[in-house]
């Protein structure tokens, strides 16, 4: 986390739906959102998700949407009676649904006298929301306050995203840089780590193991907004891994 | 959800670490759990994922454990500075740490005069917890009061999941069958699958789409405890689909 919260620019994201809770299907969009948050600056602070359940949906927006700067929530927004997503953020907000005119229109446009009521679910905003561009396929999101409204089919979600980083007030981006230590364990690696860490209280420093052919390695990661201070680290790091007796160490690009 | 909550377990899991919301890592973890609960008869009602600071892993940890059956944290237990659940889980339960006997004799025979005090700090378990074993590789997990504290590394995760199941107390297990539509949308399929979900209360249905080469279509989940129910249910989604049109559907091993 970073060491100069005064500009720093925060989001929760809300991952709403029974599929991801039962497993039977794998959340791959809190990645690919962190992702995007971090080059546009706002650090992701929690992420929490849910099941298609209006009081719960409604209480884990309230708890993110006051403590974070920015909410993104996916999923529960297509035409089925489980997607309750509209819903839960009008009831948390206080206000009304709608349908959006805009969304009609569209609708419309590619269903004409198909056009049915599940269909028309979809279009319903709640009232003070404004509309996020879906450039893949089907309705678009909205955005109230400070939410943002997404689909849960990933590339969907990743093509309204493209709609919500114009719209964040950024802080500065962090940026990072990565050593990977091989055939070496953490346990070898947490003393030099640890130093250079309560060396540089500016940074985030962090190890993410991983077990390979050649036995543990791992990859430590070096988070700050200072590129001077960045690299300062990094070669204090290597400097103190090489007296630590690790032997194969490099930096690599960041994943 | 399940309409039957009287005999329904449940389980919260927590996921730590700031790799997941950085976006560098992704999370594999959360339906492994999930899915491993499932087996068990445990619903998973929720997930978090919180960086590893100490405030937000306890404030996390006492309302998931206080509101849910289990709890299951990942990540955070390696030798490394910024590898504070034990930590976290200890001031949640207001106990101290000690180095357990058992870790440190295993880490004796591992490491001889090797054993250093980074390695010694995974020897650290809660006053009055138990531990969870390690059949993969390093040191083990542990428990205490409702809370199951595993590694965030997944191939050790999982395996330390087979010693977590023998001491839930499992409810009815939920069973599952899915019916595939292909080349139809969700807004063909809403109003057939809102009928049959109104008809069975005692069943979650649900509708996951899908973009695939022949345009939209979706899975359709019945959950339940009840196979007679189930199946009921499914004949009569079936037949339901095919009244709305639906051409190009077929029921389909669960993933």
């Amino acid at each position: 986390m970073s060491a100069d919260p005064e500009d720093r620019v925060t989001a929760g994201v809300l991952i709403i739906g029974d599929e991801i809770l039962s497993g039977r299907t794998q959340d791959t969009n809190l990645r690919d959102i962190a992702r995007y948050l971090g080059v546009h600056g706002v650090d992701l602070a929690e992420a929490r998700t849910v099941p298609d359940v209006l009081e719960e949906i409604v209480a884990a927006l309230d708890a993110l949407r006051s403590r974070y700067d920015y909410v993104i929530t996916t999923g529960g927004i297509g035409p089925t009676h489980d997607d309750i997503t509209a819903d839960a953020v009008a009831a948390a907000f206080g206000v009304e649904l709608e349908e959006h005119p805009e969304i009609i229109a569209m609708m419309e446009a590619r269903w004409g006298d198909q056009l049915n009521a599940a269909r028309r679910r979809m279009a319903r905003v709640p009232v003070g929301g404004d509309l996020v561009k879906n450039p893949v396929q089907g309705p678009p999101g909205f955005t109230i306050g400070n939410v943002f409204v997404l689909a849960g089919v990933p590339s969907i979600m990743r093509g309204m995203l493209e709609d919500v980083g114009p719209r964040l007030r950024g802080g500065k981006v962090t940026i990072s840089r990565t050593v990977r230590v091989e055939g070496s364990g953490e346990g070898q690696i947490a003393a030099p780590l640890e130093a250079v860490a309560k060396a540089h209280p500016e940074l985030s420093l962090g190890s993410y193991p991983f077990f390979g052919p050649d036995g543990f390695g791992s990859n430590l990661v070096l988070r700050g907004r200072e590129p001077e201070a960045l690299a300062a680290a990094v070669d204090e790091l290597l400097a103190a891994l090489r007296e630590a007796g690790v032997e194969r160490m490099a930096e690599v690009a960041a994943a």
